[in-house]
């Protein structure tokens, strides 16, 4: 950690934040220059609150030079997570399709597109019961029940389920359910975040929208911190001035990720676009890129889907979508992968 | 609702589509384009999904006319809302000054502020006892127990709190608190907001890192659409490219809330920025610019103070602010205000 | 063209609208609803100032549902433009690969990277001899000079030349370029881009750092309303909130602009993360999400680079990629093309 | 200035940067920690490129601590910059109030719009002679003769004019302009700010949609390096995600700025809104929060404005406001300013 002192600094209390810093079994180097005074310290600076430092006085600026999260971090656990969910894994190499309605309608639908997605070698199921919905008047899923029917849609095909959770008080209701997600608008949601490290289902984390990748991985800190290593991260566009899209899809979070953590990451082209004729290309340029997997949205009938239907693609779409991803990511794998 | 058709749509489609609006009890003008046609709904169109439509077929664009919200639409409530807070009021045309600490540290350091506060003017005491910080390693806050010090330092000094709620959980906790607070990052935690709703204690819903005028409202929306019409909102910076501030303050939300909503809107200088020296003259243009209130933190010893110190202003600067606020305010009065 | 009335807008005003809409060729539709009428515009649009009907005082919203270039939009020019160039051409199919020092240093240099990248399968030399530098004391390139030494470069090498130009002034030196590049930062120079219209060089427009897709369409056109139809767009990155990379990649630019325009897209990972580890991940991305092309900074020595050193590959790593890029592409079109 | 090097440095190439820094006439100060080293360059590093030496191997980031600017910083020239114009100046505590129409349409309209400015204590004339529109389609300003009726207008009420540039050639047209405008979509071309800054007219450069404060005054160092100092800064809001007001006004420019550098500020809410009824609120915000001054659009037939209408106020609104707006300047000047 560096921080950089005031002009103003007088020698009294320069000493105070050096015997400080100390005392905080850090060892500090101090190079004296016309205009600033710079500390370099040394040591394990991960338990030093960088807003108590930057508050002082003295103090003109404090920047890390270590990344603040350990669990999530590559440097401490150079290998892949690969995190094993029913009879499939993700990360590691194989390439993950999620894929389902957006909302879990009735136990015929969810059934009749598992099955359509199965038979095309989706590799989990992905379906909402419980939905944030920005008005209070839109549908907001069909809560329990719909869990129910994505288990009985599990039963049908062997898909392993992937549901999102909105709050605290409905995880007992996710005790059967294979991989949990927190949505964007839940990433920052701490204690939520929280208890999902204090249990042992595997958790999907997307992007917030407006989080920065320090961020994210912090949010995915919180759940490791709590004990559970089964963090997947999902890129679902982030929000900028373009309103074309309904968000930007940040593909540059792939590489990124892969150097800064071990964790899988997924991409998220229907949300992040908002229209089911971008999934396509996007998705191509997900695994070629170095995606661990997808997350796509299916619905059998996308005119009459209750929610997020320009987003969706129909089963044939998708039956066509997936053979080319699959295909793509096999050849990929024969031109040798990014070192990380 | 304006709905604009592709050129590929057919007579028999566009039949089916207008016989489905008007069993929503919408009526239907038909404007043929060379390259689109358009059509005009009629009537109240707030039920209406406009995912639902967007994801027909035939549809390329549907353009919403009329504001998603009912409870919290100018339009029809035209009169200011003035919320009941102890001894002192929000909203109408005073001035409601909410100081404090960042984080209640201990009952001794918030019944300080608190009183210094009081004397220098402020309305509402402030101070969190739940933190939401982005570290798991950070400080998380007193939790019940600096709620308990905040009613202390309520008792010794009759000043209204407010605080901020993370959980459903925590609800019972807030039953003596005078109002809730609703951190950005919780600002679409629908769970949450749906709960809030359905108790009568008034809330304040800050507004989201990137969230629109339009999304904070409907967040305004989904606690009174659960009969709970006691809403503060709460501009605290969003989030844009430009680093030097932490967030950007939007000013502009004061009057455009203003024409909106009735509900009244508290600016937060100090969160919005993280410089305490950009306090003063922030909050001088938020007071000019028509605010009902700010929400500013102080703290009696910013250098230690454990979480959001830089921001912070000391006892004695915060007395020149408020001074100079009342001052503004009043003089403000005297030029007349804006029309809504 | 659909406008939005207030509802205060009384018979009068809204007759003398629509006379003198009438009197620009345009027909009316009229939809009269409970809070607002609605008129729907038909016939040629294009001319009508958005500005000066949204400026009448009885006029809520004007919503334009037809897109407002003409030249660049593929629904006038269903084709693929491709533009030739020297023995190599843009667009259509084939993959274009851009490479060479981000500022032309030297004869030695650029001749010697010339033939590196030749000789990994490049189709083109970049190299900047007028380098936008934010700072007046940083290095701002040789100027005409480098112009020289590109030259000499492509008689060595037999690739045509990209140079950026920054000022009307400097065309006349333009003359023996092959393409002519316009910088992010001058996008919006509508004289430069006029000036550029009216010569018959082809032109590489940079999307601005927060143009939307339409704008940076306008510029096309403001080139193309000149008479030069040979107009390449190339993203490279737009400003967002995440600062770990320099700016953020939107690669649903590819795939957006194949619907909305006929003309050719490269992609730009060097300048666009600032990071040349991130360079392979993304240009495999976009040439699997369908881009024209690629635009790749490679320097001898990066160390030493004058300029953006730290995005530059080293000739070995760029022919490492470049023929990774190679065999993606022809991979992917045995894939088959999205539609447009 | 501070450089982190990565672990993998070895003494060798340590060594080697280091006698290239010291031949820089920079002192260095060696920092050695577990997982990095940090060097202090301490000396006049303003000359160091610093993407030169990010580009280097071994380094892993660089950090400036001192600003790149030097002839607009504060530090450097702690005394306002006070720039005489005609028979006012702009800057050191008094309010610029600029004025006029967007575009210059006609001499009668200019001279009318004039006078009645000027009857509302309007110290500058504005308008625009050359407009940069998005559209190549749309109404590109009256030219040369635009600036013509300006002059007359200037004639006939004594106030000075100021009026966009938009191209170097036009320069010499501008010989006879009071303070000559550099526009946001122009803040970054350099070749024009070069020009500008060899010749003596004051120039006012306006904040570009994505700048950052420091690019904003490299911009201005851009001029000042070139001899000229009479620089004036005007915030027209900045591109965010929210699209209800055209931009985000920025206000905490103003009391940034007034601590970074010495020139003076100028707010323009009539582009940053693009709405006319939100000028009055945060033309009182910024005075409050201590600008120099503000640019208004003013028009006296905004329905018929050939360009920008909606945001144009009448005569007898901007009288109202400007009489406000001088009463609350003379206000806040009982109350003390801040310090810088």
């Amino acid at each position: 950690m560096i921080v950089v002192l005031k002009q103003k600094a007088n020698r009294e209390q320069l000493d105070g934040l050096i015997s400080w810093l100390k005392s905080k079994n850090v060892s500090v180097h101090t190079t004296v220059g016309e205009a600033h005074t710079i500390l370099g310290l040394v040591g394990d600076t991960s338990k030093l609150d960088i807003d108590l430092i930057s508050a002082l006085d003295i103090v003109e600026d404090v920047k890390r030079v270590q990344e603040p999260y350990k669990n999530a971090n590559r440097k401490f656990h150079p290998e892949d997570t690969v995190i094993r969910v029913g009879n499939t894994s993700i990360g590691g190499g194989s390439l993950t399709i999620m894929a389902g309605p957006c909302s879990v309608e009735s136990e015929e639908q969810v059934v009749a597109i598992a099955r359509a997605v199965k038979a095309s070698g989706a590799t989990m199921l992905r379906g909402g019961a419980f939905k944030p919905r920005t008005s209070p008047y839109s549908f907001q899923g069909l809560g329990a029940a719909g869990l129910e029917f994505l288990k009985i849609a599990r039963e049908e095909t062997g898909l392993p389920i992937v549901t999102e959770i909105m709050e605290i008080g409905q995880l007992p209701l996710f005790d059967d359910v294979d991989v949990i997600q927190v949505g964007a608008r839940n990433m920052q949601n701490f204690d939520l975040l929280k208890a999902l490290g204090h249990q042992d289902k595997p958790v999907m984390i997307k992007r917030g929208l407006s989080a920065t990748y320090e961020e994210w991985l912090m949010s995915a800190e919180y759940v490791m911190a709590g004990g559970n290593e089964n963090v997947i991260l999902c890129e679902r566009g982030i929000r900028t001035f373009e309103t074309y899209t309904r968000n930007t899809l940040d593909l540059a979070a792939i590489p990124v990720l892969r150097r800064l953590t071990h964790l899988p990451v997924i991409i998220d082209p229907s949300h992040a676009t908002g229209k089911s004729w971008l999934v396509d290309p996007l998705a191509m340029s997900a695994v070629a890129g170095g995606a661990d997997g997808l997350i796509i949205e299916v619905h059998n009938d996308p005119a009459h889907a209750l929610c997020d239907g320009p987003q969706s693609l129909r089963p044939e779409d998708f039956d066509a979508v997936a053979k080319k991803l699959f295909a793509l990511h096999g050849f990929c794998r024969t031109l040798g992968g990014d070192e990380k």
